[in-house]
């Protein structure tokens, strides 16, 4: 049942709100009820970071990672990162991800998306020839295909593996390992993950 | 674990974002992911309808409602609504639900919350003075306290039912009627709301 509304400040505030993800109009109205209970300072900051995220915020033209800055990001500019390996993501999230394991040291390449004939999405769509042309133009031992375990993600990476053994066949592809998750018990995990980590067993670790 | 952000832009905004309610980091990133994969216009949208609906916004000086405009809001203007019946709720959501109800044609008078006692909410930080004074000034046979059946709810009626016997004896004072939820079967009704259905039971209606 819709709700209607007595003001069109509030309505339009609702319907703008409940554009976000997973936002309904009643939890669209309850942000704007909790904005007009609070005071102006802070629904202007919250609009304010809106607008300014989205015509502010500009795209690395090496790895299309976003960036504050016009030009090259502070990643791909920086001389303590190893410069001969590329991990390959899906999205922006994905950096921050990986990112946040402090285990990789390399730079990045944000495919803004998978390779998905059912959605329509093809390679020109992606970032990919502009992957080919970076790990093409030298200087690049590895990249690592750091996708999920999708049929859209292991399309995509057979896509682009090929594509760099044609142009670059000297570079290593490589990918993530997959098989059981941390913490995981052997009872909950799928039987093609478990048939997956039974075939690429790895010698024995202390 | 605290994500870290490459983008003091994606930071501002996601930290913005978080402050609305029931929105963790989690939420607010993916809000702020969404706001970059659409066009520009729709952030800007959002953005301004958060700002404007913040300072913008007008609240009506007889009946405290919201309203977008300066001065006495349209309900209370009318003409066509019953001028001698004034229905009391807690908030502004409040209005809209017995708007919705298409069963009411009188006027509002919004309280802005509840006496609560243990939220250190006293009368005087509601708008009960001002309904005692629209009351007392004349016109007004009825006073409908609509509220929930709540402790505070209770508080704040008997409250308000003294103060208008004492200033207006005159008018008569109404609460909602409470009892078995429609639709709802007797075996999932509370014991409170049954016993008092059955004191308060009406005569039976084909």
């Amino acid at each position: 049942m819709e709700q209607e509304f007595s003001s069109a400040l509030l309505e339009n505030a609702v319907a703008a709100l409940s554009r976000l993800p997973g936002v309904g109009r009643k939890t669209a109205l309850r942000f704007a009820m909790h904005l007009l209970r609070r005071d102006a300072g802070e629904a202007l900051t919250i609009a304010d970071a809106i607008a300014r995220l989205r015509t502010e915020i500009r795209y690395c033209p090496v790895c299309h990672n976003i960036s504050d800055t016009d030009g090259i990001c502070p990643t791909c500019a920086s001389e303590s990162r190893i410069r001969s390996t590329v991990c390959v993501v899906e999205n922006v999230k994905d950096v921050m991800k990986i990112e946040n394991t402090h285990q990789y040291r390399g730079l990045y390449h944000v495919l803004g998306g998978l390779i998905s004939p059912i959605d329509g999405i093809g390679p020109d769509m992606l970032q990919i020839r502009s992957l080919v042309e970076r790990v093409t133009a030298g200087g690049i031992d590895e990249v690592i295909l750091a996708t999920g375990a999708t049929v859209d993600a292991d399309t995509t990476n057979f896509y682009i593996f090929r594509q760099i053994q044609r142009s670059a066949p000297q570079v290593r592809v490589t990918q993530l390992a997959r098989g059981v998750s941390v913490g995981n018990e052997l009872e909950y995990t799928d039987e093609a993950t478990l048939a997956r980590s039974l075939a690429t067993r790895t010698p024995f670790e202390i």
